[in-house]
């Protein structure tokens, strides 16, 4: 028999190591923590959202699933939920109350709400999933109800710190748990598990109340119209709005699908103090006057279906932009949304607004701890070993040396990627072996169907598009019956180059009527000699077919 | 007779405004500032490089330009010199000498160097360009040899910055130009145009000697090779890694076509002091101990095809990455490269090596003035009015309020878009009519053949690709013959989808038998038809195009 271990298995992530996904193995028995989503990177074509590929647990036909527990309720954390629960049924989910709420959404919108039962807990709450016992604390970040989660094993105490920053002045007024971190160090840490996000960032996060003064100055000087955009999951942000429009005479209307369901749910759950006499229908923001009125909105990342967006190109059902409204965008480009950002600022300053971003304003902050704030952690905690998780390799790679510097054995701390797992036995901790761990594309309904192989075709066509010619032959003569019929997308416009038609047309004939063509080879030949024209005539390497009709 | 007045024409640019090109224009006399290219978006797929629509100069047979002047060799200012003396053939240029080595380099490149004739001037020196004056002067920049121009006019004196920062420890020891811009400001400056790329960045851009000391800290860590990526025509930070090399010991090496190419230029114009001694070819780099080697490279942008993305995916010819190696990314993520840059950064961590980038060491700065030295700019020259240039819409405006708050009266500044022409004459400046100004894409060997038709299918092909059906039909009976070809790339593994496949075939099978579908119209019916079922399907979208043959 093999000995007792723990196996830890980072899951999912493009880029990201140890975020969406984390399975915690021991014989037979296996819990998950978090189940989140990444969406593509822009070269990544078509694919609307990435999930952790989990078939390693799937082909396991020996193990249960006692449970999957969740950090908090932003997407890369909770948005593959349906997916794991379509594969795994009936396994039971652990958490707080915002958390839970916004995962009923995520299962309701996919009709599977009644494959799970979800267990509602509280920060500081014991969890006694399969055989684990879990210990979670409170952590701040940029979203309420956020934990961390201290678990106990055989081998000792692991501390998995989920997304966090040390904010002490949270806008919920709840601090981070420091007691029960230093209460674990007591008891002795073997391993820390610590989000890595900011490891490149020297100095301490600031807290998200900085957005409050700077709320306060846009607000006193605007003299119009006010929209926020923002995340549709940054409940706490919302309350600062509400806050800021409460201070200034303001009421608060909400636009878009999915701020609206959060900010209804955040209600219901008490954990937004919105006031029903301060709520305004966005259909009735003409009915007051424009000073006083507060709207929120998505689209701060340039998001093409968003609200912002939508407005910004002047294509919103109800909303347009006049001169003296003021737009404040808390929020952070993400890598690779910059343009669009951009974008969307300039056109909004086109159309009259005045854009309010970051740096113009500290109207937003970010929701990871800095390099400071991973150095108390890690004094606080006092681990044996350091496991970095949450973020790219460059900041798994800095991190562990702010976890070496902070006094960690260099041999103790491991920089891994995704599907490798990491042994825990009586001995310590160690690197073992690589499984399945990587990501899986999600394209329509599709999950998985779209691979290497069509996003490489899908950049091909995106760089010089595609060109058919179809042509109809004589079987008894070899010649060619009319014209062939030539299709063509993205290549260039057809209907203005009359040489290069010609040039095909020609192509085409010479070819088929070329009697060093054996028959069978004609169509190759037509690709490869149409290809080579167009090469030559405009340095663009189309994807070329030909279909050759005997009749 | 119309009243005799000075246009000013910003021309070209992908969201920034007054960069690439600029015309001057009095009755038939003009000449230009600049003729620079861009880089596309993410989403302009297949598109090369972006270069200025002058189409109105080539309109008005009526001018003649009498010159194009240049401030410094960034290809944003002069890439698009041969097209632009394609289209004016003879029109004479001006710029300083490292300008005019990068000028030329380009010219011979499209075989039109034999076009134009290259006027070499120094800073300082006045131009006459027909019946212009222009007095040089200079400022400091990221390039070497860099200026901005005084244009005496009929209607008053303009002051053109061009791309400047105030360095008051230049690399070349070369201070602003202070005493001219006071001198200017005492003879009364009528119209200030000035750069606003860092519009929204707070205080002063720190002097390029800053990654002295940055070079300094990694340069004595490092305990093997070192390898640099920067831009190739960055020449001044080739002179700090030179110098940085020479204190610690170690030779230089140049890897890649372009940063060899201008690194011979600059040394053979006394730009670049790197003596023989120190050059060390890249075939050669194994010949002596790797603590005595830096490579300089390109491809700190992550760009596809520069060498140290090559190295990154491990497919350089002459180069791979061992464990010990430092790599030195001395740049910023242009917006739209972030993604690149942290894939390059992560696969160069994954290959072993130490990446030091910012944040994690100084070892880039901007080479824009940031908002306290655009003060100093409009305090020193003291403009009656103010024309914010270089900088997408946001930064003007952030530019045009720092002008007010020196004093400029907010009337007398203006955001304009490119093609916006604004007019000077004895009364003084206002804006004037709207003249094509934008943008060309060039693919390939065309130029502006792909526009945005193009473009939009290319996105649709990027996301969903496409699926193309031939049918042959005996014309007799209606039937079908054989099966129907398929054709489809980008879509879904169609190898993989019997089903789908399958559905594919019912689906032709029954729009061609359908007797309610006429002849004539049975084309676009089965292109419907295809498009639904695909579309229900898979929730995709791919273009579907058919062709049905009679027999």
């Amino acid at each position: 028999m093999a000995k007792p271990k723990l196996r830890i298995i980072p899951i999912g992530g493009l880029g990201e190591i140890g975020k969406n996904m984390t399975a915690f193995e021991m014989g037979k028995d296996v819990f998950i923590i978090d189940t989140g989503i990444m969406f593509p990177a822009n070269d990544m074509h078509g694919v609307d959202y990435i999930i952790p590929d989990f078939r390693y647990l799937q082909e396991r036909k020996d193990i249960t699933i006692h449970g999957i527990v969740y950090t908090h309720g932003h997407e890369d954390h909770i948005g593959a939920v349906a997916h794991v629960i379509e594969a795994f049924p009936n396994t039971p989910i652990y958490a707080t109350p915002l958390t839970a709420g916004l995962l009923e959404v995520r299962l309701r919108e996919r009709r599977v709400a009644d494959k799970t039962k979800i267990n509602v807990f509280t920060a500081g709450d014991k969890l006694k999933v399969g055989p684990f016992l879990l210990e979670s604390f409170h952590m701040c970040h940029s979203i309420p109800d956020c934990v961390g989660f201290g678990i106990y094993t055989p081998f000792g105490l692991i501390v998995y710190s989920g997304d966090y920053k040390f904010d002490n002045n949270p806008v919920d007024g709840k601090k981070p748990d420091y007691a029960r971190l230093a209460r674990f160090a007591s008891e002795g840490v073997t391993l820390l598990m610590a989000e890595s996000t900011n490891a490149d960032k020297p100095g301490w996060t600031p807290s998200e109340t900085v957005i409050d003064e700077a709320f306060d100055r846009v607000f006193k000087k605007a003299k119009g119209r006010i929209f926020v955009a923002t995340f549709a999951s940054l409940i706490s942000r919302v309350q600062q709005v509400v806050n800021a429009a409460e201070r200034y005479g303001r009421k608060v209307a909400i636009a878009g699908h999915s701020m609206s369901e959060n900010v209804k749910m955040a209600r219901r759950l008490g954990i937004l103090d919105l006031p029903d006499t301060m709520l305004l229908d966005v259909s009735k923001i003409n009915s007051i006057s424009d000073n006083q009125i507060v709207i929120m909105l998505t689209g701060a990342q340039g998001e093409p279906t968003a609200a912002l967006t939508k407005i910004a190109n002047g294509e919103h059902r109800q909303l347009e932009i006049k001169p003296g409204d003021t737009i404040i965008l808390s929020s952070h480009p993400i890598p690779g949304n910059e343009e669009f950002v951009y974008r969307t600022i300039n056109r909004l300053f086109r159309l009259g607004a005045n854009v309010i971003y970051d740096p113009i304003e500290k109207v937003h902050v970010s929701g990871h701890a800095s390099q400071d704030e991973m150095k108390l952690l890690l004094n606080l905690v006092k681990p044996k070993y350091f496991l970095p998780t949450h973020g790219e390799l460059r900041h798994l790679y800095e991190h562990a040396q702010i976890a070496v510097s902070c006094g960690v054995d260099r041999n103790n701390t491991f920089v891994v990627e995704n599907g490798t797992v990491i042994e825990m036995d009586k001995y310590g901790v160690k690197v073992g072996e690589r499984v399945p761990g990587g990501y899986v594309f999600v394209d329509g309904s599709g999950v998985g169907d779209v691979g290497r192989a069509v996003i490489r075709d899908r950049e091909i066509l995106a760089q010089d598009g595609f060109l058919i010619v179809v042509a109809n032959i004589d079987s008894r003569t070899g010649k060619m019956l009319g014209q062939p019929e030539i299709i063509s997308r993205g290549f260039t416009y057809l209907r203005d180059a009359d040489t290069l038609l010609e040039q095909i047309r020609n192509t085409v004939q010479e070819v088929i009527t070329n009697p060093n063509n054996r028959n069978g080879r004609k169509r190759e030949k037509l690709q490869d000699s149409l290809s080579r024209l167009l090469y030559n005539e405009t340095k663009r390497r189309p994807m070329v077919f030909s279909i050759i009709n005997e009749q």
